[in-house]
């Protein structure tokens, strides 16, 4: 297989993971003093695509951790209906690599008109997004030459749980933190495994991805890497949304990947996997344990426990191989989607 | 064809939803006069299903016209994690026609435990939901005999519109709820040419819902009503974040539905509409505006503009009438999905 950019930027992924946080940890302490000034009862963040799935991830961690529920922001409210909610003890965050969607700006401008903090997460300290916002964590991931987001994405979810760690003061959650890199990198050795099962799923048109929890984001990155990659129609779930309603769809040989790290919710995806194997689902498990891993038509062993709230950044790593993988085997260009430009300015 | 039961049932909603208005106008007066002691910054809505789809819709219009945020709950923070984020400030919202779901109800205590206002909007006056909460919506849709749901979804819809317009005391607005029955019962007589529609995709097995704003719910149902009756793989999106990825999963013939009443997202859906035909989408439009219409490969013409806000009713309605045509084509039973069950209970 050719050395494509999009597989050299997902293998970069530890390096740049250890970077951010060198680069970083000092400046979201000084945001994190900023934020408690302020009178913040709950977070609204702005994203699209991947980060949108850090901002999902971000639902569940500051909500568990610092007790901040989060609101995902409608962008269309302030961008194009002109009605934005009144954001009275909100903290506003805005994800985009770019910096550059006029839909997310909008959200950060609305914020500082109404005085409450605003906070950017950017690849970009000069984009518009850095600029207009009061306070910006920058990525440090590298310009990402390929249009599908990897290591931007895992640097968004290390923001959100670097900021998360901060709010809370928590040396113990931090010190995890660090553990991250060398994780993924071993997690990166079971590319030979996931390049069995893209051979297998060569063909593959559709599939579904299964998470729940800190999981969710994982699901949601990973079906989006298989549609903007491989061009599979692939949907993402939540173990007890896909009980109401969309489990109905599953026939023999469908193609699931269940995600289920060790954690509080390893129950409902085990009997969710168990109800699929019966249906004949082609069931891919993405775990660390054997009792999940035992559910599956294949198997791929994360080789790391992390805190359950840290597996999404090894979790999401063999669905980032899996998606290059397919599309090459489709004999598609994994640096070049079809159809699909780095920056997406949406209004 | 055959009358299954829910075909009836898609039929009943003029005289359900004029029902819900006259049964439940006075109780919701009432209800709000509650709401306003509280001291509501936000609203907290926890749903799962055809529900959720109602809650998106609730977002857009307590933001619009209330300007109140919508945080949607995450239940498994409540119900498996144990881990609820403080809730201070908030309104919690449950939506579920059964009122029986423990993760949802396991949201509804914790604001109950937090003595913040708990609203349930239910179609069981004894359910576990209704019992548990402070203040209860009723829908009045009878009981809904087959697993998809229609007429209680729409109900589920009023019930927010008719909060938003009494938080509001906006007498305009709920004038206008008075049009939806009749309009809702001019949109029924598309039939005809939904089957047609039917007819021409009852091979499908993939298709993308596209719409935005207060028709972004529009799409998410249609999709849903799709997967868990035809069984077809249909993914629901926002036109901008269609955009940011997924755009490149499109193909010569592949299915669209363009969700396009008129309203301030027009020029944004048109944009998206006619770059999914330049790549040879198989389109099909929804909206009463000809600019919109005129996109499609096929056009299904709404006889009723209704003002954008209330423009899901009538526009999901071509949506429910298409699953139920293409699953009777693939010689499904629309009143027994295979796989699921009409109260589904998940943790």
């Amino acid at each position: 297989m050719t050395q494509s950019i999009l597989f050299n930027e997902i293998s970069q992924q530890p390096e740049i993971l250890a970077r951010f946080l060198d680069a970083e940890s000092a400046n979201v302490e000084r945001i994190v003093k900023q934020i408690h000034r302020a009178d913040v009862s709950y977070i609204t963040i702005a994203a699209r695509g991947s980060s949108d799935n850090a901002a999902t991830y971000a639902k569940y961690v500051f909500a568990s951790f610092n007790r901040l529920p989060v609101a995902l922001a409608t962008p269309s409210l302030y961008s194009i209906y002109h009605t934005p909610p009144r954001l009275t003890n909100s903290l506003v965050i805005a994800i985009s690599q770019s910096g550059e969607s006029p839909d997310i700006l909008a959200v950060v401008e609305e914020g500082k008109r109404q005085n409450v903090p605003t906070l950017a997460v950017t690849n970009f300290a000069d984009s518009p997004l850095a600029r207009a916002a009061d306070m910006v964590i920058l990525q440090h991931a590298g310009e990402e030459k390929t249009i599908a987001a990897t290591k931007t994405f895992t640097t968004q979810l290390l923001a959100m749980a670097l900021l998360s760690t901060a709010l809370a003061n928590d040396e113990e959650r931090r010190r995890d933190l660090d553990k991250i890199p060398d994780a993924v990198t071993r997690t990166l050795a079971l590319d030979a495994n996931v390049q069995q099962i893209a051979e297998r799923w060569r063909e593959m048109t559709s599939c579904v991805v299964i998470g729940r929890g800190y999981n969710y984001t994982t699901a949601f990155e990973i079906a989006l890497k298989l549609k903007e990659l491989a061009y599979v129609i692939a949907e993402p779930f939540s173990s007890a949304d896909f009980m109401h309603g969309p489990f109905a769809i599953i026939e023999h040989g469908f193609p699931i990947i269940l995600i289920a790290p060790t954690g509080m919710v390893n129950d409902d995806l085990i009997a969710v996997g168990k109800k699929l194997r019966d249906k004949g689902a082609d069931v891919v498990v993405v775990s660390d344990m054997r009792e999940a891993l035992e559910i599956g038509n294949s198997a791929l062993t994360l080789p790391v426990s992390l805190a359950e709230w840290l597996s999404p950044f090894t979790a999401v790593i063999p669905g980032q191989l899996l998606a290059h993988h397919v599309t090459a085997h489709k004999g598609y260009d994994p640096d070049h989607p079809r159809g699909l430009t780095k920056v997406t300015r949406t209004v």
